[in-house]
C-alpha cells in the first residue's frame, strides 16, 4: 500500500539529533508550526557524543534547563599530561587548568548525549506540541523558484517515506565481532552510506507510503552522511588522513592515578586521551597505531574489535594496570576535516550540524557546535516566519556559522595531528613534537573549544566599529559579506571602548547583579533568556549623579516615543512575547540611593493588571550572600557615565554606544526589524 | 454496599500534607512497605503555606529536589521596617538583612505549598511504588499491648473509612461570601472540626465501605484538627488570644515602594507584614483590630470578607495606592499556641505537624517544622522496621521535636504579640512596643526561623560533652532523658573543643571541599544525601605530616578491623544501602600533595566490578572557579591535627573525638545499631 497525503508546514527539520532538537527549541518557543523526522527508529542510548562546552550550558540555561544539566553532568577541572621520560616510563609530565577561570560560570563537562536529548525533547514539550515522527526518511526535495521570495508561500516540496516498521533500527550494532557491547562502527566514519539502500528497501516493501510536505523552510540535520546536502548540491571539502583512533567507554578498574581527570598522555606506545564521564564511566581515545597502513575509504572493519581496543590502551597505559567489567560501548574513527561548500539553498534549505562539517571526536567539539549552529539559524526562522524580519537575516546564518565551522575544521586539524604524532625524543628531535609545543596547543585550543570565544564578523545585526570590522580572518566570502552587511549596517556606528570587555560579535559575558526591587542576585546572562526578544542594555552609570540622572531621563523619552522600536515592537500580551525589544537597566549607584518607582516608566513599565514591573532595573552593588558581582569593572564601562549595549535573541553582542545614541539604535533596528 | 478487608502494612501514615509526604520520602528511600491515606480528594491548589526556612531548603537538597525548589522559590533578602513618624505618617524606619549571612546557602524564601508537595510526590514515585490513597478517614485504632514490644508483629490496628464520592472535597471553600476568589476560611483555626460529622456522614451512605490495616508503626499527620491525637489521648495545651489576623494572596498594584520586599508596617492603623512571593503575588497578613471583641471559639465568619481584608489593607498602608485585579486566596486566623501534650503511645503510634503543634503563621515556620518533625522520625521507623535499631531509639523522636515544638511555640508568642501591638508613640509610652525592641526581637527570631539553629539535647544519638548535656532549657521531662540516655551513651565521650563550630546536637554547617580525584568543589551537606546512612567524617588534617599520617593509617586499621561496626554495618552491594556507615575523609594538605591510591584502602575501598571508589576523599583546599572553602577554619578544626565527627543520617551531628578515639566510636554505634 503506497498513497501520498499532502499537507503544509512552516518548518521541516530533517534528523532528530541534537541539532534538530536545538533548532526545535526556538520554534517550539516562537509557535512555528514544525514537523520533524527522523529515520531511526528509536533515540539513541548509548555511545556517541559526551563533551558540554561552557558556552553549551549557557545556552541550556537560558532555556531552563542547563543547572540540571550542570548538576548531572561530571565536570572536568584540570588537565593532566603523561609522557615517557627518558627511560620510556610514563611520568605526570603537567598539570594545568581546563577552563580558563572566569571565562564562564559554567567549565567543561560530559554527560551522555541521550541526556542531552532528553533535555531538550522536555523543553520542546512544554512549549509546544512538536513530537518527533520517527522512521520518515526524505526522498525527494524540490524549491519552486517561482516562489522562492515570497512571504507566505511554502516553496519547498519535500517526499517523506514512512518506512515500514520493519526496517533495521539504526541505532543497533551492525555486527557485534562476537562481543555483546553495542560497538558504534555502523555510524563512524569507516562505513559506507546506507541512506540510498534503505531507501530502495522501503520503496520495495508493501508496507511504506510517502507524503507530500510543502514546506516554508527546510532543515537537515541529518548528520555526516546528509541526504539534504545531496539535495541541494553541498560538498564536503576538506581531507582525510589514515590516522584511526579507537573509543572505548568502560567502567575502569586501574592503579592508573589520574584516572578521573582529563589525561592527554603520550606513552612511548602510543597517545591517548582519558575523558572522565558520569556514572564512573570513563572514555579513552586511543590511537591504533598498527593500523596506519592502507589508506582505502573504508577500512576492513572486522580488524578494528573492542579486543584490539582494550589490548592498544593497556599497552599505552602501561605499567599502570587496567581492566574492565563494564563496557557502555565502542567505536573507531578516521581522523578528517571537512566542510560543507553550501549551508543554504536560496535561504529556503539549510544545513546544519555534522551536515556541513565533520572532523574527529576528540576535542569534545561535535555536539556542541551542531548545536550552536541550530541555535544561530532557529530565531533567525522564526522572525521570517513571523515576518518580524526580512528573509535576508537568514544570510547570516550562513556566513556565522560557516566562520565557525572553518576555525573548528583549522582547531581539529592543528590538535589531531598533534595527539597523533609522536613525542619527541630531545630537544633535536624535530620530527617528533615538543611537549611546550603540545601544551601550548592544548592551552589555546581550550579557549576555542569552551564555545566562549566566537566572534562573528560584521553584518546586519553585528555593528562592529569600521577598524575592526574584518577582525582579520579570511574566512568569509566577499559576496555573502556585501550580502550581509547591506544598507544600513554600515552607517550605524558602534563604540567599542565604552565596554571594552563585551567585544561585539560575542556573546555577552556573565557577572552577577542585583535586582533593584528584591536584591537577589542573578548573573546578568540569567537575565537574557531564549524567547526571541532582542534586548537593550542600559548601564545607566551613577544616578545619585542628577546630570547622569538626566541623560538616562533623555534616553528614556527617546525610547518612549510612539516612533521608537522600542514602542513599534510591542507585540503585546497575548503575544508569545510580548515585545521583540526588552529593556533592562543595570546602574552603578549603591542599591538604597535609588527608588525604583522614581525612575522613568520606560525602565520598569506599568500594567492595568499586574502593575509596576519588578524585574527590569538591576543594580551593580554587594550582594548579602553571594559576594560582589563587580560589573561594571567586569565589563569594562565607566561607573559614572555608563554605555548601553544591544544584545540578540541569542546574547551575541550587536553594537554598543552612548545613551546619547538613540538615533543610531533606531538605525540599527531598522536594518533588521519590519514593524 | 459495606466490606472489610484485612491487610498488613509496615507504616501507616495518615495525612498527606508536606509532614505525611515527607515521611514518606525516607520510607521510600528505605524500601519500607507504607500505605499513605488522606481524606481529601485533591492535593491542595492554593492558600497555605508559603514560606521555606533555609534548613528546609538544605533537608529538600539532600533529597536531590532542593536547587529546583530553590530556582522557583522567591527570595527574600531583606525586611523593611515601616512606622508612623509623629505627624503618624508612614515611613520607612529600617532595613536589616533576613537571613543571616554564612549560616548556609540557602536563605528564606517563599513558595506554595502545593509546588512543594509536588517536588515531594516527585521523589516519592522516583524511590518507590507508595501511592497516596485520597477520599480515605480512619476510623478507629487499636493497639495490641502484648505485640508492642515484639519486633516483627503488627500491634496497631486501624479501621480506615473509604469515603462516598460525593462527599464534599474539602479543598473547596465552604462559602464563597458572594466573591469568587477561594478563600480559606473553612480550614482556618476559626472554624470547628468537620471530622465528625464526615464520617458520621459517610457511615450512613451506601456507596462507603471500610478495610481494616494492621500496622506495625501508625503516624498520625492529620494536621490541626487530628483525629489520630484523640485516639491516643494527646491534648493541645496552651493559650488562644482574641486577636483576628487576615491573609490576602494579590498580585498587588501599588506605589508601596518596598512592595517586593519582606516589610514589617506598623501604622497608626494597625500592623501589617509583607511577604513577596512567586509570579508577582505578595501576602498580606493583616490586622483586623475592629474584630477585636468577643472571645467565643469560632467567631462569626460572615464578617470577615475578602473586602473587610481589602479595605483594612488599604487603611495600614494608606497614603500609598493600592488595588489588585488577581487574588489568589485569602482567609483569617485566631493567634494562638498550642502543643500536644503526648507525641507518641508507646512508640507505636506517632504524632507529627499540626497534630501537635499551632501557631500563626506569619512567621513562616508551620510547614517547615512539621516537615522537620517527619524528616527526624522516617530514618528512625525505618531503622526499627528493618531491625537495624532498637525501637527505643524512636524516643529520640520525641523528646527531640517536642524541644522544637515548644521553642516554637515560646518563638511565636513573642513574635504574634509583638505584631499584634502597637507601635510605641515616644519613650515615655511603656504599653506601646518600641521600635528598637520590635527590631531586636526581629533579629533574634531569625535565626530561630532559619531553621539552622536546632539544637538538640543528648541522647543516644546526641553524645554531648558531660557539661553541656543540658543545654539550659527545661523543656525535657527527666523521664524522657532517662529513657533516651539509657545504659551506652552517658559512656562516650565527645570533643566539642576540636570542632568549635560544629555544635554537637546541630545540624552540621555546609562549606566548600574538593574531590581529591578530579577536584571538583562540593557543598560538604552535598555529599550527604538522605540515604540512611550514618557518616564518620574524618577530618584528617594535614597528611602531608608524617606523623598525622601515621595517625590516619591507624585510624583506618581500626576501622577496617572485622570487629569494628564500619565492617559490620555493610549491608552490600544489593541493598538499598550499601553500608549504615559511610566514612568520608577531608584533609588539609595541598591537593597536588597527595595522591588518593596512597591512602589506606578503607577510605577509598575497592570494588571487583567497579574498581577503586573516588568519591570518599576530599580536601579543604582552593577550587579553580568557585572559590576558597577555608573548611577548616569555618568548621573550627585545627588544620594538622583534624578531628573525626559523627553525622546522623538526618545531617545532625551526634559525635566529636580524635583520631584515635575508635573505641568511643564503637561505643557510641554499639548504643544504636544491632548489627
Amino acid at each position: 500500500m503506497s498513497s501520498t497525503d499532502s499537507s503544509k508546514v512552516d518548518v521541516l527539520v530533517i534528523g532528530a539529533g541534537p541539532s534538530g532538537l536545538m533548532l526545535c527549541t526556538w520554534l517550539a518557543r516562537l509557535g512555528i508550526t514544525t514537523r520533524i523526522v527522523d529515520k531511526r527508529f528509536s533515540a539513541i542510548n548509548s555511545g556517541q557524543a559526551d563533551g558540554l562546552q561552557s558556552r553549551t550550558f549557557e545556552i541550556m540555561d537560558s532555556l531552563g534547563i542547563g543547572q540540571d544539566l550542570w548538576r548531572e553532568a561530571n565536570h572536568m577541572l584540570e588537565i593532566r599530561f603523561w609522557n615517557p621520560d627518558k627511560d620510556n616510563r610514563l611520568y605526570r609530565s603537567d598539570t594545568i587548568v581546563d577552563t580558563k577561570p572566569g571565562l564562564s560560570r559554567f567549565q567543561q563537562a560530559t554527560l551522555h548525549q541521550a541526556r542531552i536529548e532528553d533535555y531538550l525533547l522536555g523543553y520542546i514539550k512544554k512549549h509546544s506540541s512538536i513530537k518527533i515522527e520517527r522512521g520518515i526518511m526524505p526522498e525527494s526535495l524540490d524549491i519552486d523558484m517561482k516562489l522562492v521570495d515570497a512571504q507566505d508561500e511554502y516553496p519547498v516540496s519535500v517526499t517523506l517515506r514512512h518506512l515500514p516498521p520493519q526496517s533495521p533500527d539504526l541505532n543497533k550494532a551492525g555486527d557485534s565481532n562476537g562481543a555483546s557491547t553495542p560497538n558504534g562502527l555502523f555510524r563512524s566514519n569507516l562505513t559506507a552510506d546506507t541512506v540510498d539502500s534503505m531507501l530502495k528497501a522501503a520503496r520495495e516493501s508493501s508496507h511504506s507510503h510517502t507524503e507530500l510536505v510543502r514546506a516554508k523552510f527546510v532543515v537537515g540535520c541529518d548528520g555526516a552522511h546528509s541526504w539534504t546536502r545531496r539535495q541541494i548540491g553541498s560538498v564536503m571539502e576538506g581531507e582525510n588522513t589514515d590516522c584511526i583512533w579507537g573509543v572505548l567507554d568502560t567502567i575502569p578498574i586501574t592503579d592508573f592515578p589520574d584516572i578521573r581527570f582529563r589525561c592527554a598522555i603520550q606513552s612511548a606506545s602510543g597517545s591517548m586521551m582519558i575523558i572522565p564521564r558520569e556514572n564512573k564511566y570513563v572514555r579513552m581515545y586511543i590511537q591504533l597505531t598498527e593500523m596506519k597502513e592502507g589508506g582505502q575509504a573504508c577500512v576492513d572493519r572486522s580488524k578494528i574489535t573492542q579486543d584490539n581496543l582494550f589490548a592498544a590502551a593497556k599497552k599505552i597505559l602501561a605499567p599502570y594496570n587496567f581492566s574492565y567489567k563494564h563496557c557502555h560501548w565502542w567505536t573507531a574513527y578516521r581522523i578528517g576535516q571537512r566542510v560543507g561548500s553550501k549551508f543554504s539553498a536560496h535561504e529556503r534549505v539549510f544545513l546544519a550540524g555534522d551536515a556541513v562539517h565533520t572532523h574527529s571526536p576528540k576535542a569534545g567539539q561535535g555536539m556542541n557546535i551542531s548545536m550552536h549552529d541550530t541555535y544561530n539559524l532557529g530565531w533567525k526562522i522564526a522572525y521570517a516566519v513571523r515576518g518580524w524580519a526580512d528573509r535576508s537575516l537568514l544570510k547570516t546564518y550562513v556566513t556565522e556559522r560557516r566562520q565557525i565551522a572553518k576555525e573548528l575544521i583549522e582547531f581539529d586539524h592543528r590538535f589531531a595531528r598533534l595527539f597523533s604524532g609522536r613525542p619527541a625524543k630531545d630537544i633535536m628531535d624535530e620530527e617528533g613534537i615538543n611537549l611546550e609545543t603540545f601544551k601550548a596547543v592544548f592551552e589555546k585550543g581550550n579557549l576555542f573549544s569552551s564555545g566562549c570565544a566566537v566572534d562573528y564578523a560584521s553584518s546586519i545585526i553585528v555593528s562592529k566599529p569600521q577598524s575592526s570590522s574584518r577582525n582579520g580572518s579570511d574566512v568569509q566570502d566577499e559576496a555573502e559579506i556585501a550580502a550581509t552587511t547591506f544598507h544600513h549596517a554600515e552607517e550605524v556606528v558602534a563604540k567599542q571602548h565604552l565596554a571594552t570587555k563585551i567585544p561585539i560579535g560575542q556573546r555577552i559575558p556573565s557577572h552577577k547583579v542585583l535586582n533593584q526591587a528584591d536584591a537577589r542576585p542573578w548573573h546578568l546572562q540569567e537575565l537574557l533568556p531564549s524567547n526571541g526578544a532582542w534586548r537593550i542594555l542600559v548601564f545607566a552609570g551613577d544616578l545619585q549623579d542628577p546630570a547622569q540622572l538626566k541623560r538616562y531621563k533623555a534616553l528614556g523619552e527617546a525610547l518612549s516615543s510612539p516612533l521608537s522600536f522600542a514602542s513599534k515592537s510591542r507585540l503585546g500580551k497575548e503575544s508569545l512575547l510580548e515585545s521583540l525589544i526588552e529593556i533592562l537597566t543595570i546602574h552603578s549607584a549603591p542599591r538604597a540611593a535609588v527608588e525604583l518607582l522614581s525612575l522613568p516608566e520606560i525602565f520598569h513599565p506599568f500594567s492595568d493588571e499586574y502593575g509596576w514591573d519588578y524585574n527590569k532595573v538591576f543594580v551593580d552593588d554587594v550582594s548579602y550572600h553571594e559576594g560582589d558581582g563587580r560589573a561594571y569593572e567586569n565589563y569594562g564601562i565607566d561607573g559614572r557615565m555608563g554605555c548601553v549595549v544591544i544584545v540578540r535573541p541569542d546574547q551575541y553582542v550587536s553594537w554598543i554606544g552612548d545613551l546619547e545614541d538613540s538615533k543610531e539604535m533606531e538605525r540599527f533596528f531598522s536594518g533588521i526589524l519590519r514593524v
